[in-house]
């Protein structure tokens, strides 16, 4: 496995690829490997088959954090996660630092981002109103370097799945995204890079948002008919707030395909929560 | 000379290109040709070489259009620019329409734009505040299309320009940005396809910009001191508006490199303006 930490040498190489009609597939992470990265490495080597490349990029992106989050102690375990990557068969590693990615002097500054207007402004885009700009901004910069043929998204993370979806449709990005599913813990817990932030308890604790996505299932598949949001979104904020160290920060339910909000919640619509417990906060989401 | 009207067709032939090691040069226009734009094509050509593609697009891109802007009348001439480009020596000409270009339903809105933040704040930014954004997105849009190696753009459009060249830079496109000189006409009045909407007194006082520039540099170059933008700047406003059809819109001194406004006027500093001509708004810009 390469490793490649400067961007003009990754993108050279791209280029060279490229030329040689070589596929790419880029796994964009932040690092911190967990099973459900390696299913989305699995997911880009499907996609470009044997004699493609798999690139994982490892980059805990600075734009994408709020001076109030967790950008500073983010975790971090690079020796594992080259194993992973090895194990894996990833064929690239590209461990950019800020200084790669975002150089900066007095004279010449930083001063370009990428901005979806739409998909971004309810959920994530509304709790954490700069995110979605460094994370456009931050894969379109990626889709220029690694030049992949097709990029891998996990379906936790299902609005910045869209949102990147959009912008490359919009931008035309000559990139075809690809989500794959969510990949759970035994009790339904969605695996996170975060999860690593819970004690014991709290881990005990974080099973509340898989519950909450089944019961807003049981709900809306026994209901007789569809149900006003409002109603189901109090129960189940009740339903996760029993958990004493959980704090409901929103629930939605919305079309899958526009992000708008559901008038009424009836099978086939899609929820997403955000939910602290603890200090930590986490993400969840799945049709109902 | 290949003309392509679909972007999906333009890029699947782009993407044949860099694989057959073809270089890519493109000229970004509005069209309404004129010599300005034949500079450019040449200078593509030479970047590109005879084993090369020269690519010009044509499309008056809506996004860079305030509402109370000349979107609607920009002059078109397609059967010239066709011709103009044909005997150019232009491989291909790309003219997709707005449909191609802003694919939009009630259910897919287009949503992403690329927005720079530092360079296009002052002078045609301060004007035009909507304009470079739309700017920034074509051009992107245009870079995932044609896929080039180089993009040629006029320095009458300095600021554009710069813009654009920061663009490539953030954004880590894989385009060399090359800046050919503006071309005049024989008084010394830059080409440019709004120099059409004057009338032939309009176009008599056009000169006026020109002048102003030369009065700025004869200022700087024999003065024994550095100057005060405010005082140059008057002298120049009354100097150009003496011309009963003329209204400035701004005169800027400032840094190349930066776009940071001059503290004081010198040999070397960079001078811009706008300037109203009856209806006709144009713009002019020159090392002093």
């Amino acid at each position: 496995m390469r490793m490649v930490t400067s961007v003009a040498a990754m993108q050279r190489l791209a280029l060279r690829w490229r030329r040689q009609r070589t596929p790419i597939g880029l796994v964009p992470t932040m690092g911190y490997l967990h099973q459900g990265h390696l299913s989305l490495v699995r997911k880009a080597r499907q996609q470009v088959g044997t004699h493609g490349v798999v690139v994982v990029s490892i980059y805990v992106n600075p734009t994408q954090f709020a001076p109030s989050e967790d950008l500073g102690n983010y975790p971090r375990d690079l020796p594992r996660d080259k194993r992973l990557c090895g194990d894996a068969g990833v064929d690239l590693l590209f461990l950019p630092d800020n200084n790669q990615m975002y150089p900066a002097n007095d004279a010449v500054k930083f001063s370009t981002y990428v901005v979806e207007e739409s998909l971004s402004r309810g959920m994530e885009g509304a709790s954490r109103p700069t995110h979605f700009r460094g994370v456009t901004t931050v894969v379109a910069k990626l889709f220029n370097l690694v030049l992949p043929d097709v990029a891998v998204f996990g379906a936790k993370d299902l609005q910045q799945a869209a949102i990147v979806r959009r912008m490359a449709r919009d931008l035309n990005f000559p990139v075809k995204i690809v989500v794959a599913p969510t990949v759970r813990e035994a009790d339904g817990v969605a695996l996170s890079s975060r999860n690593k932030y819970l004690s014991l308890d709290e881990r005990g604790q974080a099973v509340a948002l898989w519950q909450a996505i089944e019961q807003a299932r049981r709900t809306v598949r026994t209901s007789k008919q569809p149900i006003a949001p409002g109603r189901l979104k109090s129960e189940l904020k009740w339903l996760i707030e029993t958990r004493p160290a959980a704090r409901v920060d929103y629930i939605e339910f919305f079309d899958p395909a526009t992000f708008e909000p559901a008038a009424k919640v009836r099978r086939g619509a899609h929820m997403a929560l955000a939910v602290f417990v603890g200090n930590t906060r986490l993400i969840d989401n799945a049709r109902l």
